[in-house]
């Protein structure tokens, strides 16, 4: 299932048209290479603006919190999946201002919600199994996640999606994108491992030795990247590697958040090779997993604000900053202009 | 003339609102806590939403550029004054995207523009002296674009400045803005000298030698901040000085663009002590002037995304992540609110 990369000889058109604007040679570099990586995955210059840009967050909840690895219990979930619906949670703030469309599903909250019928519409489970003693799904759940991520994918396509952010949510989610992106590397835990949403380093420590022993536990089995998912992630995490995969395969370019969205665009890549062409970093956020997973992928983040919120705000609070690349590439006078 | 602070009671009471907010605590400090800073400088918490932003492009010709300190001619100072005024420079496009007011303004462009009366109404002189042979203004100009900069802050306050920015033009202006730095805080040239519009390494060690010798025939003078504008600055620089301390002074904050600005606020600071409390850094440029300025001021860059085309769009780019942290004290749930 390899992934068609964005039309190179765009990419090169869009760099020249940059070296044309009247300016210094690569004087804005930084922000006029984000429009051309638009213009390449569009196929024009210059790229058309981004007035459609969305999230999906994906909620689930994740067995391995029974083992301490956060500071929040798994209630905690409940209430910030209500947050998002409220419009009042960080990524609906940052999302309003940036014009961003912002859609919840709950994939895997070991709840039955009281919440409107579509939230619920791609739900694979509740939960999901604790990845130190079991495995997180199926590999029938990990499939069926998959599809549904690629459905939801093609429902935000549908609706006119230029460029597509998976947002995270559930209290637990960063011990399985670590667990994610130590099997694909092969490195030990501890490397890839942070504080979360507030461990001290006893803690991180505590949590990384049982990602190790979920390693240990699956063994071979997490040469197969489907495995590797039904092994060590969640349905969530699934569904959002399926998203992304589909986003890539029909040419439509992804902004990644932080380590759950290192994790899925490792686990993307992993099932679909090239699909990390179709990527940027929205930011660089303090978990080590994810500076791990993009300087692997070769994705440069674009802030780095010590964001750690997740929600798909990091790559939110990117977006203007996407835009600015485009504006410039379609505004600016060029060196013919002013000559 | 030392300057108050902002008000320390407001911003201790803005970081406690950003603890109470539904998030784990200090998940997105990197942006909430330019919202504090906003908030101590407008003393209310939470504080206003940023309607009002304002970049005033400082131009200038500078005498020093005969001696090859940059790959461009000064000829070229008049094409970019003629860029922004039709609103087609690399600032028009980013200010336009953010809705920030934009105003070009020459202060010492080495040329009778042909241009609206209004746009030379603040102009101090032609060009400026080559620093390495001759002082780039008297004290007489020195002290009179101080107070152009200071009149011309308080037209920007006139009309609703809720924060301010200083954009440069002006070919050479690279190398007045690293003697300052390299004066004010003790340096060799090659410390804080950098490429410029792009010389090579060769021209950027021919740049620091032409800088140390007009440091060496200034002398003892440059103890005296108002002197060192005198000997070493511009007309330019040295008005959005005292537009820096004018915002200061009346309690506007300013977002400082690249190292122009990151000069013009080391001398804002050297005359006014407490002004750089006012300020934040928009971004990182390579200019090792700028990072050793921003330093030694205590300024941590919000952006730093290798921008390096002045005119203030470094500043402007970081607009919207100064914003998302006010929206985000302005509407995102507490923590009682979901408790």
């Amino acid at each position: 299932m390899t992934i068609t990369p964005p039309n190179a000889g765009v990419y090169a058109a869009a760099l020249a048209h940059c070296d044309s604007l009247a300016m210094p040679t690569g004087a804005l570099h930084g922000l006029v290479e984000l429009g051309c990586w638009i213009a390449a995955a569009q196929g024009q210059v210059p790229p058309a603006q981004l007035d459609n840009v969305r999230t999906v967050v994906f909620a689930g909840d994740h067995g391995v919190a029974a083992d301490g690895v956060s500071v929040y219990p798994t209630a905690i979930t409940v209430g910030m999946v209500h947050g998002i619906l409220a419009d009042k949670a960080g990524i609906s703030v940052i999302a309003r201002q940036h014009g961003i469309h912002v859609r919840l599903l709950d994939i895997g909250v070991d709840a039955d919600l009281d919440v409107p019928a579509e939230v619920s519409a791609h739900k694979v489970r509740r939960g999901s199994g604790n990845i130190r003693v079991e495995d997180a799904l199926t590999r029938a759940e990990a499939e069926q996640a998959l599809a549904e991520g690629e459905a939801i994918a093609a429902e935000e396509i549908a609706a006119g999606a230029q460029l597509l952010i998976a947002g995270d949510l559930g209290i637990g989610n960063t011990t399985p994108s670590a667990a994610l992106i130590a099997a694909t590397y092969g490195v030990r835990a501890a490397e890839v491992t942070g504080i979360g949403t507030g461990l001290d380093e006893a803690g991180r420590l505590r949590k990384a030795a049982v990602i190790d022993e979920a390693i240990a536990r699956c063994g071979d089995r997490l040469a197969d990247p489907i495995e590797r998912l039904a092994c060590l992630g969640s349905a969530d995490i699934a569904a959002a590697t399926g998203y992304m995969i589909a986003a890539a395969r029909a040419g439509v370019p992804v902004l990644v958040d932080g380590v759950i969205a290192g994790a899925e665009a490792t686990m993307a890549e992993s099932i679909a090779p090239g699909a990390k062409a179709w990527m940027r970093a929205g930011h660089r956020s303090p978990e080590p997993g994810l500076s791990f997973a993009i300087e692997k992928l070769g994705l440069s983040p674009i802030l780095d604000l010590g964001l750690r919120l997740g929600e798909g705000t990091g790559a939110a609070a990117a977006v203007p900053l996407v835009r600015t690349g485009i504006a410039l590439m379609r505004e600016m006078a060029t060196l013919a202009d002013v000559s």
